[in-house]
């Protein structure tokens, strides 16, 4: 097995991200346009979500044979020589059902488990983010820019991004409810696109609980990439989902994670 | 002055969202670029309002002498001829300051005070949506497709879009958290691109409080022009603003106002 540099992964990587695009966009707002959404018969989520992972493995069997796969539709393929790749196929499914663009595919690289090389890839738009831990960038309409998160530290010029404040329960909505209230302003609806926009300086912290890994892998490299910072409401790495904060400075992380830290999970 | 049909000015309103968006599109994202955030001497939101109206009037001004405008960042200029036009140069500054893309210019042409004609644009991802309160369409990458809203007639089956669920106080919070309570699903943070997902069938009710007309006129041509009702939580005509409900169908337009009529405001 040939070692594969960083770049050849990420070349490989935005390989995925291009057939799952192809294979989705044909079930975007199609749903809707055959009129059928209440005969139940045709899920185009599913039936998108499904032909956007089977297209990524296909790719990934034939040039990346020994890689492992962890996907969200599949059964997990192990890996046979340290190196992996984690998938969500389509990210953020109840906006995709909704006609919106903040539905994202998430590709994330993985050497013993831990990713090095992420992709946040939104196929209808053609935003395409992606980082390695070291650096991260944002193609739009063929133009690349490297990207970065803000200098924000303080908690009251923050914005903040979450899905869905109704996620939160018992614990973890109390202090979620306290942090929002010393922000200056929070932003819903985004999933894993609220960290592409954190790694990008426009959203200057982002939290959620209840992720899977392949919700949160591929972030990772892109956040860390852009300067940030990515953890779970204790501090500890991310990589395993549940309770995870990702901020734009040292400064805000920490007066974030001092707000959270009651309601963390103890694992 | 000549008689414009309708098309013709669906067309000028074209012209103004193409302008808006030139106008715009040098500063989205490019107050995080410059890493000045907290610096405060820039507001890049804030200019590129300016920038979008004024260059949306200089046009007016030039093609439609005698026409109107309202709009959100310059003085009102009364009709001479009974036509005007009704402006948010940016819709949704908070998603346009975290780098989202669900901000829009909205542009409604209006005729004795009653919008017949709007523009929902989107400039980044290029997508505009419109209507004429008879058709709605979408055009994104070059192609047209009519847009129509979705079948749904039940609460139980129906995805609801709102901004914040914050923004509601009072009996205005009660009610909602009825409503939502009782529906399939709720998305937040779009603003007036709930409404343009609406008419394209995505999105299957739209409840908001507090708009101004700039912030609905455009709105109303293409939720009635794909199919869809909007009015305020009275049943009355949404125009002037304040309490918004939108629904695809006529049966959950009238189960929505059942449960948020109670916190109707009394003009």
């Amino acid at each position: 097995m040939s070692a594969f540099s960083l770049s050849e992964d990420l070349e490989f990587a935005f390989r995925l991200a291009d057939a799952a695009g192809e294979a989705i966009l044909p079930y975007f707002r199609a749903g809707t346009a055959v009129d059928n959404k209440e005969a139940g018969a045709f899920d185009p989520v599913t039936e998108a979500d499904r032909a956007s992972e089977a297209a990524m493995r296909r790719l990934i069997a034939e040039h990346r044979p020994g890689d492992g796969v962890l996907g969200e539709e599949y059964d997990t393929l192990p890996s046979r020589n340290g190196r992996g790749w984690t998938l969500d196929p389509i990210d953020g499914t109840r906006g995709f059902i909704a006609g919106t663009t903040a539905w994202t595919v998430l590709i994330a690289h993985t050497r013993e488990g831990l990713p090095r090389v992420g992709v946040i890839d939104q196929p209808h738009t053609g935003e395409r983010f992606f980082g390695n831990g070291d650096e991260a960038g944002l193609t739009h309409r063929g133009i690349e820019t490297p990207i970065r998160v803000s200098r924000v530290t303080r908690l009251d010029k923050a914005l903040m991004a979450t899905t869905d404040p109704y996620l939160f329960h018992g614990a973890e909505a109390e202090v979620f409810g306290t942090l929002r209230s010393k922000l200056r302003l929070t932003r819903y609806g985004m999933d894993a696109y609220a960290y592409a926009l954190l790694a990008a300086g426009g959203v200057d912290l982002v939290v959620e609980s209840g992720l899977k890994p392949f919700d949160v892998q591929a972030l990772i490299p892109v956040v860390t990439g852009a300067g940030g910072i990515i953890t779970d409401w204790s501090g500890r790495p991310a990589h395993n989902g549940g309770q995870v904060v990702a901020a734009a400075t040292p400064e805000l992380h920490a007066a974030a994670l001092d707000i959270l830290a009651p309601a963390a999970s103890r694992a």
